[in-house]
């Protein structure tokens, strides 16, 4: 047992030098970005589905085949996981797997010192791992992904981990190929804060505390609440709707085959600039999907008429802090807006980015894809795209 | 040669005895009735989707085993069948199949005839097939119907006809169940007939001649007419709305998953006794599709305001004489309809019925049936019925 | 003060006599039945939306306009109403309502003692109130409606409250006329009384305590559970689907225009006898909705796969008791099932109604009508059926 | 009468000096560029709704307002327009229109000589009116549009005529705004070319005859045809489906609220660039609208598998040539598209654009805009989105 627990070596991530990021060199016909490192990939971010055997025998292994194979990498973790593999360890199991001969030295420490030395993130589980892993990197630069499929397929998945190997070693000599997917950015604003704001004593940049970013989408609903939410939506200062419905998601071309695809939206390409606005469950005939522009400003202003006490707000399945009648919530596109001047001011830190079209350095997220092909293949395969009805022959008694 | 043409003998079937209908015995706790002969099934009409060898060859064998095991059961063919019969013969193949020891005796017909003389419909081929076979008893007391799939799994086409002996063995001996489909009515009443009909002088039977009978649907559409079409429909005299659209198709509940289903509709269970009404491709964004009451009286007038010069009325998949601006269509199920009185009268033929709710004697067409659970399998197996999005495992490098 | 109190005697609604209920006389050529007291209509329960002034008011002059007009008629209001009134008289307002030259008797009482004595219902307020109100008549005979809009146009509401006095005489006078809605029935198994059930010491009648009807829909959600709900469905015993949804929906054709149309359900007519099976927001495409037999039986089973700890139910709009894995919910028609035997054996409590397709005496929900239309107008005017796109004619500069 | 011919001079088109064009000048904070005339805009193209009195007039009484006001001006009318208009002042009403002390000069000619004169585009009429005014410059650049609903409000037109004389001078001092609207490119390759194209003498620039632009849509239909249409669609030379079905449509943005509205697709806004793939009636639960990049490369092959003998080709409602088995259609951005290289290659006209994104200039049609907000009041407004359930307040008996 002491052996085993040896084996593990968990030091600090902040002794480790600072993250670089590599180039992303456009192709000619492509819709990939080849990913170039100018200095070797150092460290890369393990990121697991929780509490899951299998899940974490796969990432005993890949720690393994890293530490052997490419001794200058150095593999962090965040410190629930470090937890669970030591008591792991310590138990049994995984000792079978890492190979004994060597020292395994992992680092870890807290979330933002993570984000500040991550150079990679690779993660094993499902949709809601990369979903979780990227959730870490709201408001900064998000390292390149690379995704393997465990357990189940997910759609923004697109390796398997029998592939992981060679997968990596294509990653680590700059022969990989990337996707790049958008991000919208979610500002709330408090009734409380928006009366203050109105005075003249409100200092600004205390609004930037409330922005997240989302890779899927920023659900509004009811919840377990009874009654239908009354939601009034504008779109650059101008109103569009009042929606009375169960509730509303606003969608990436990305999330556009989560939530929104069940609530009836269309299926989009993630190169398709532009924001989904896809109600849920509306009392209306007449609410069918909206494709706006990447470039827009979305305000929803939670009618005071709303019955019900408290609306949910969901970010990529991550339930945040319920919103009251009066708030307001700003959603636009990480790479900025052509703000409409008009009645509702979007926040201080949001008007900074107006007319800013060219926010693009350090913005989106960049998926390691498999092909250019990837989504035409997803939408088949995982999703059984216009499937056929069924035929078969049978032509004898 | 000879002998192989000698082996077929095709009378006339106006030499059989009249057709004899089974009694349909209700079963608790079931869907289905019994199909019970009181006196044994005698002439059998089988019908085979045209021009396909497959499926003559299968036509073959099936006709073989029933002239062998079953001599007191009469063929019957129609006369294109018995042409190609005959053709076949003579040129060779077929002769492999029937059985050349017995004499084969065929009947066939004009369809008036053999509609007088048939017992049981049989059918080879896929839903065409049976739709076609139905169609020939418009206006008259349907045979029950047994239909075997050849070459695609059909959604109207319970048996495999793999299972051919055996299954015909079940209806023969009194053990087989049937579920009981309705059809609707649609009554053609054309602008110069209403004319006439307004006046004194017109004689009132003649309208019938325009009634046909749907199993699956009745559809009016633009055809290849490039402008939207304007229908101003009534459901028992009072007006629900003018169609802008490319059509609207008027469904049975077996239609229901045909044209209805493409167009939006919901899938329906034959047992529910309704009338769908699914607008296509409609130019508004709440023209929700409708389930309407089967005893209910649709009528629609083609607008006077279409540009279009004629409009296309298809029934079963099979086209109809073109409409145009002024002419009526009556929609009603067949079992009839509480005629709730108006404006718009319905054809005299029609209006006959009023109130007759019970007019089910002979009503409809009886579809021998696998199982209690056939609806459930096909749209499971058929129709891909809420597909799961996918998922395999794979937890090794 | 004293006096406005005096103006009001609260009664036992017990020392009325029994509810007698009308005849419900089948008209040909028509969608509705006439309502007729054989013995003069005696006792109504009055029912309103709480804590409104306006419909307070409506009340009051309502109840003014029968002591004065209808002597033999006595007044139920339920305990709560009876108290906001008693407090209302005292301190002020109403007093201006009733006329204080004559004593107004109201009779209230528990709830079961107001049902045992309603020989009609008058509801003034939403589509809720008409809900609650009907609810108290779970399991029970439902004494004929009559719905006043107050506020706000309803789907179920056909009468406008300023024509409350003549609609209250016709009604009064035997010339009513009314529309026949059927209910569900939702009766929910515990995991724990399946356990029991499943042994031989089980007491069987328990398990009624936990059957409710629904007027408009049964529906099962996550409600703010944030994952997906995985339920296995059974039709008549046969496997049908897992949903991996928000939820689905359970409806009556009444309920067609509710919660079923806003997750994208048809539009049905309250005359057709089916149920409506409407997914809510699901992980499939090709879930589309259903229409199944009134006299199918559903069983839906609560996976034990689900990562939610508990599924909210909810029967027109009434929450009810959460559900857990392994619970059992079974839905049929308050008219009967055809039970076909298997695997999942209903409830006992359902069971004994196997096959019972007569059970209509005293079954369903009798609404008094406007007109034959009713739907008709209501679907067009209230939901803005198939509303087309705008033009106007503007032809000078 | 003589008079009134005389008020008429009608010249050759040819006699104008060439087209020039404003330039199109960005704003911060706006989704719209303004048009600034860098020489004055001289020659104007008036195209009107065929054959109706009022547009007619209308178009008079604008001729007349420019005549008098603006001399320098001149009026450009098709052939068509030139025969109705002098014919119409030879008999009569049309007199009373224009001034009689000036002299009316038009210019008209061949639509290609029109062409290359025409420095703005001004519609009269309906949506139709400006989808076949713009078709006209199918291959060249469009002038900036200008157009005025008549008779009916359209989706694509801004202005109401009334206010034509404050519209046109707007224009015409550089202080109207316009909106940047994407066209699609449709290359038709027939079975023929295709198999001389794979041969060595095929001599390529003969392909660019067939290629069409689109304002709205690309629409491949079964037309009268019975059969359902089987096309296989490769995206970037990937296969992507076979669609089973009455058709499918390609849209633009703009197109969204067209034909692929009525068909189930997304309303998007102008100003996302890509292209909608909206399916027609498919027979699959599963084919929901797909929202494409507008830089791929889209391929359609009529497989020959349609048992239809031909298939409708329809754009911007504008029947093409009739399709074959074994066509080709390539559908790519006008702005050009990423070829991302395979088996299927895209036409030489088509292929030398490959890669270039950069093909703006002179590309896609500006239409002069009302304000920023054109599009989210024209849905509400022309469309009904989202239209709430009625309500009225009726408190009194
Ligand atoms: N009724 C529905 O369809 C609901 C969907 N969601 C979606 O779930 C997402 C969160 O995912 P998890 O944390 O895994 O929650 P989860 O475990 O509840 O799973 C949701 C499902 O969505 C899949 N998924 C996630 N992102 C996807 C994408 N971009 N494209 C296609 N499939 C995707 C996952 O693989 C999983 O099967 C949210 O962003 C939201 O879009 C959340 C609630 C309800
Ligand atoms: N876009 C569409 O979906 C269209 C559908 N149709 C349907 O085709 C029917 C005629 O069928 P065919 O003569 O075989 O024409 P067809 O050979 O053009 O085939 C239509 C398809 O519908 C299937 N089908 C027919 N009846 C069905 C039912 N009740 N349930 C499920 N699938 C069914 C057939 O198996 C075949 O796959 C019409 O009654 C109409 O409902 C007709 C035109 C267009
Ligand atoms: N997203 C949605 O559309 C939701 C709908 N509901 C529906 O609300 C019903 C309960 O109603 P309330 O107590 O008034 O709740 P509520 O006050 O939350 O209102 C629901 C809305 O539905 C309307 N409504 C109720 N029954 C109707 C019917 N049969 N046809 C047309 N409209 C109808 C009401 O007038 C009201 O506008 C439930 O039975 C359920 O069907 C419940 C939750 C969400
Ligand atoms: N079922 C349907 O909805 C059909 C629609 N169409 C559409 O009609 C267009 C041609 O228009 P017209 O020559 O006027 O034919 P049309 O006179 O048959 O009218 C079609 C209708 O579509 C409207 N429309 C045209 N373009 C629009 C747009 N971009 N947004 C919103 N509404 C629009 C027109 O105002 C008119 O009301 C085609 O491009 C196609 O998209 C064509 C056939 C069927």
């Amino acid at each position: 047992m002491t052996s085993s627990h040896n084996l593990l070596d968990i030091r600090p991530v902040t002794q480790l030098t600072n993250a670089k990021f590599p180039e992303y060199v456009k192709q000619p016909n492509s819709k990939l970005h080849n990913i170039v490192w100018r200095s070797p990939l150092q460290n890369i971010y393990l990121v697991k589905k929780p509490w899951n055997y299998s899940v974490r025998d796969a990432m005993l292994q890949f720690i393994d085949h890293i530490h052997k194979n490419y001794p200058a990498v150095n593999v962090i973790i965040n410190e629930h996981v470090a937890d669970e593999l030591t008591h792991e360890l310590q138990t049994g199991g995984g000792a079978k797997i890492l190979d004994p001969s060597i020292k395994h030295i992992l680092y870890t420490g807290e979330i933002s010192d993570i984000v500040d030395k991550t150079d990679l993130v690779v993660t094993l589980g499902g949709d809601g791992t990369i979903l979780r892993a990227v959730s870490c990197f709201s408001n900064v630069t998000v390292p390149p992904v690379l995704s393997f499929a465990l357990g189940t397929l997910g759609f923004l998945l697109p390796f398997d981990f029998t592939t992981a190997k060679d997968t990596f070693r294509m990653v680590y000599e700059s022969r990989a190929k990337a996707l790049h997917r958008n991000r919208l950015e979610c500002h709330v604003l408090s009734n409380e804060t928006i009366r203050k704001y109105q005075s003249d004593h409100y200092i600004h940049h205390n609004q930037s505390a409330t922005m997240v970013h989302a890779m899927n989408d920023i659900t509004l609903h009811r919840g377990s609440q009874p009654n239908l939410t009354s939601l009034d939506i504008y779109i650059d200062n101008e109103f569009l709707t009042t929606t009375t419905a169960d509730g509303v998601v606003f969608s990436t071309p990305t999330g556009s085959t989560a939530y929104s695809l069940s609530s009836g939206g269309s299926i989009t390409h993630p190169l398709v600039p532009c924001i989904l606005l896809t109600p849920i469950c509306p009392r209306s005939l007449s609410f069918r999907p909206l494709i706006l522009p990447s470039t827009c400003h979305i305000m929803i202003r939670l009618s005071e008429l709303n019955r019900n006490r408290s609306i949910e707000l969901t970010i990529d399945g991550i339930p945040q802090r319920d919103l009251r009648p009066g708030d307001q919530i700003h959603v636009v596109n990480e790479k900025g807006t052509i703000y409409v001047p008009g009645q509702h001011e979007p926040p201080t830190t949001l008007s900074k980015q107006e007319g800013s079209q060219n926010k693009t350095t350090g913005k989106g997220i960049w998926c390691i894809a498999r092909s250019e092909h990837d989504w035409t293949k997803d939408i088949n395969e995982l999703l059984g795209f216009n499937s056929s009805f069924q035929g078969k022959k049978q032509y004898h008694m």
